[in-house]
């Protein structure tokens, strides 16, 4: 199919296949798939990921953002959904949503025996910092730009 | 299934069935139902809705916005996105972006013979207005308060 500006067949779109995370959290994720439709269709105010997350493998490590709000739509298979109200199993044509400054750490593990896909949005906001409540690792570019830290602000 | 915050079954959320829009306008979008999940899930950067949009139904008329930027994704079954592009048919899994202030009318008809479903995510902008190319109708609340008006800003 062969879709033109403003539509897009997200298959077009290379998958990122990368993750910013120091060891031991990046291989955790990866080799989780990201394919980047929102910058592909050049909107500037939010992202929008449609995500190929593999068994056994995690979304993020658990965290929470300080001025940015997510949203969460599984497509295919399922995923389990960890927040401080416990885990809860979210199958297809279910979502999930995260308030900026609500400070209650989520992530989602397939811990199915087949891939899940869903999209992920989130808005963009320069004074954002990320939170991990059960690891030691911290994203705060207003004192440490562009990498994670440990909690204290060492580097990795 | 039970979902409980910040998961959220969409089934689990009324739909809204009516629409702002003056006639003769309202009648080319209902009985559209939309699922306000960014709203159940207590969002407040941008809206998300699950939206059913019946044959022969139009999502909106031809449309932009001045200050919220826009993102649909199809669940099930087609619609035709109308842009200055032309038009182009979006099946599921296929999607479309708009971003804020490019003066490209969009909407999406639903030609086929079977319910269309897509989620669709917009930014929420106080400043925002806009503008419909193809019909005498806008939506400025700096201007008019709550209310659609024709181009010269009398009321209908």
């Amino acid at each position: 199919m062969h879709l033109k500006h403003p539509a897009l067949d997200p298959q077009a779109v290379s998958p990122r296949t990368d993750s910013g995370y120091p060891e031991p959290f990046r291989s955790r994720v990866l080799p989780r798939e990201k394919r980047l439709l929102g910058a592909a269709l050049g909107l500037a105010k939010f992202g929008v990921n449609l995500t190929t997350l593999p068994p056994g493998k995690e979304s993020s490590m658990r965290h929470w953002h300080t001025h940015e709000e997510e949203f969460v739509f599984v497509l295919e298979g399922e995923v389990v959904l960890c927040t401080d109200a416990g885990e809860q199993t979210l199958v297809a044509g279910t979502c999930a949503g995260f308030k900026a400054g609500t400070k209650d750490g989520h992530q989602l593990v397939n811990r199915s025996s087949r891939p899940a896909v869903y999209l992920e949005v989130g808005t963009r906001d320069d004074a954002d910092a990320v939170e991990y409540p059960d690891v030691d690792l911290m994203w705060n570019p207003a004192v440490h730009p562009d990498r994670f830290t440990h909690r204290d602000g060492t580097p990795y």
